[in-house]
């Protein structure tokens, strides 16, 4: 077996030169090319316009923090347990981004993108508001009868409405990135109380999948931009642990209001 | 035991509103603060000028990504192992970020931090050049005495420079964000060779730590930060794997090269 | 809102006294009970026969290491890169097991046990050769029509059959626990060719599974056991990774052999 | 640069066969050896004897579970979180497996091996009660001289004694490896209170550390044992969040309880 290649466009370096996406880090990058900007450009290989950078940011911004979720509280306790390994505290936290509680932002990007795609409609069609809540009804029609939920609709705490959600229909207006992802899901806040029977408000993490799909970002990465979101969220956690602990008091509320039960057997001849 | 209350500054929520940081997260937040400045926001609780972003943003910029270092392998071998948790793959890469790897930037910062807090320097210390050489030559003395290694001096692959040091040095001065961590890290790469006796570099990620610590972050957290700018880096080579896997071929190049050799017992009579 | 209480069968303490699963720790589980016996019975809170303990056991060591996993490969690169975390190289070589290498085990039961539950055939089920080959022939034909594989059925290297699906299938028969999941997968090992049009071997990781699945043991939680047998095998590939090194020489057989690219850009005017 | 080979004596496979550690596995090992035997085996690459088994499965009883930990209670929410991971759950669990938690274990078998090690005590060393009780004398001296804490010294809930402790010296010389790390771990346990001027109990995590390194394990994996035990103990804590769930109670105590207050800017001007 001949020694394999393995190629890749982001950082390379010879003993004089760094170069991260074909640019060199040291002059072109560092100093020129803001974070968000950079993970985007990572992620896509191409550099974002100001607008995409804004919409971009936005929806990290809106993903970042909310307060003491499960991810939060793990991160804190993790590091109670284990202080001599922040690498390990920020890995717990994200360990929590999955299906129930990040899953919003991806899931909801993933169903309007094969909606279009199913419908055949292009990444820059251009449709007025009729065409869209046609298209939108059909689809609340068909996830009702097909008794699925429709993912990013509703909300357990904001049921008048999540206040993210007109705010990133907003901004992606405003920079010229309000495309079909976010069409269709606006539509679907319209026309769903005509089927449903009631109203539902639009989730800020579905947005936010809307405007990631609109962006072009890889479906299978919509995750990934939550959870990077969410470890500068992990990080103010730290700081914030560092400096005013709850980790400790929160482990004690559950160990010393544990109430000892007898076993309750499993399978077998009991199962 | 009365229920306890958790304190917090970070995200909070009512049915109308979210809140971070004290602020609207929809009005002014969300398309007004970039994502580098929210990190920096998060950890200090305080907003950052446009001086601190840039430099924070450009060590970010400097940490993100390195090709094909042992968190890159990793994110790509457990997302080709577990294709289902893309947190999974991204958490598996950060536990990388350890003393060995990322760890210059915080052991960097901290040596620095400590030798002013011995000496009693405060963190807007002005003094000349002279008077950080002096410092400096005191400070190499005592580590080659001890036979320490200092942190951040030397680069296995720069050897005659990485080209990140200077740059950094350059963004930071141009923000007035120059302070005594990045001044004695500058002093230390002019004296040492007069201790050791050959000229080392000063290694980009080492510099890292020196602004990080100029910033006025916090030390605990300084391979936080690292760690932050490597989840995007991470996400850049899942990004480039869903396109142009190479993660098989790693694991064939290692699985099919495996040499078959007897135990070799270790402890107990044998040990 | 009263505080809440939390009950457990699992460990508790008193000054005097510490108890798991109603037992007491030092006197009637330390030195009386294997570890085998033990992870079965926290998994179930019911103490296995021996007969159950030495079946799940077989399927313990059945997977506890195959060698340069990408499981292992991580976690040897994550420890080259943080020696300082034993808990970090471990966990990310775990987060390796998800889907696609250690999935088989539990793809394998949850699917043999959907079939009896969906033909309402009760746990205890007894039925002859002829029986259960009905059944798996009705089975094979119905996941050939809907084109899905089925899961424990074909092997990449142990094409003409993996040793440990004999061995396992003979051990749970003198243990008297050949119940209906290895019965139903046994008969797809004899019917298959009939509708496929070839013999395909019954993978030693999907007939853990169903070896797992007549234990009894939470389907849930199946994934579990495989990873608990692995964390065994990860300790020990850091063992002799600390006496035989071999991470930096697979990391620079990847970094020194990377080619770099152009920038392939995705998404947005480009995508 | 040539093709890399990589020695290991763990799992390897042809087409129809499967060795771990020079083991035939279908034959030799499964139905044969007992998994915490094969742990051992793993870990040292020679097969334990009955006796050293013994002791070692009662160390991993000692630590797999103490309830509500830190670790339990990050298991459980990372599972709320992320159902669709039991990797990721398990995982997130074992980060907290460091310096803090489960970190007596191994400290204390280190401790006890430097001091060993320094005078130059063979591992077979017998020596009287009232040698071991001169040299633990001149540790704990020179401990308190230091202003050190020795590790394993006193326990928070079992002040007058942790009821694995006896019993592990129990067993242990039960089976002829009450070797000198226990001899020299009970001797600190007798004279203590003569430098110290108080009696302090043998932490039950503390004599587990001085049984594995009187079994000669590896010192640098001391707490990987500890981590194999917990992980049997997480997939009970998991089994029993899957029946009688708590996970979400908690998270509600904390994020229901939440106070919002103004972030304390830190660093900077501030700082």
């Amino acid at each position: 077996m001949p020694m394999p290649e393995y190629p890749t466009a982001l950082g390379a370096s010879t003993p004089d030169k760094i170069t991260l996406l074909g640019q060199d880090l040291a002059e072109d990058v560092m100093g020129k090319v803001s974070f968000g900007e950079l993970a985007f450009w990572l992620a896509t290989q191409r550099r974002p316009t100001t607008g995409e950078t804004r919409v971009f940011e936005a929806v990290l911004a809106a993903l970042a923090d909310h307060g003491f979720t499960p991810t939060a509280i793990v991160t804190r306790l993790t590091y109670l347990s284990a202080p001599d390994s922040v690498q390990g505290a920020l890995a717990a936290g994200l360990l929590g981004g999955g299906s129930r509680f990040l899953g919003v932002t991806e899931d909801c990007g993933r169903f309007l993108h094969e909606v279009l795609r199913d419908r055949q409609l292009p990444l820059d069609v251009r449709m007025d508001g009729e065409g869209w809540d046609e298209l939108a009804l059909s689809v609340v029609r068909q996830e009702r009868e097909a008794k699925r939920f429709i993912p990013g609709l509703g909300h357990h705490v904001h049921k008048d409405g999540d206040p993210r959600t007109p705010r990133l229909f907003e901004i992606a207006r405003e920079e010229g990135h309000y495309g079909p992802h976010l069409s269709l899901f606006a539509a679907i806040g319209r026309v769903h109380p005509r089927v449903l029977g009631r109203t539902l408000p639009l989730n800020g993490a579905g947005v936010c999948g809307a405007a990631l799909a609109d962006l072009g970002l890889p479906m299978e990465l919509l995750r990934g931009f939550a959870l990077l979101a969410r470890t500068a969220g992990l990080i103010g956690q730290l700081a914030e642990e560092l400096r005013n602990p709850v980790a400790n008091e929160i482990f004690l509320s559950v160990d010393l209001n544990n109430l000892s039960v007898p076993p309750e057997p499993y399978g077998g001849q009991h199962g």
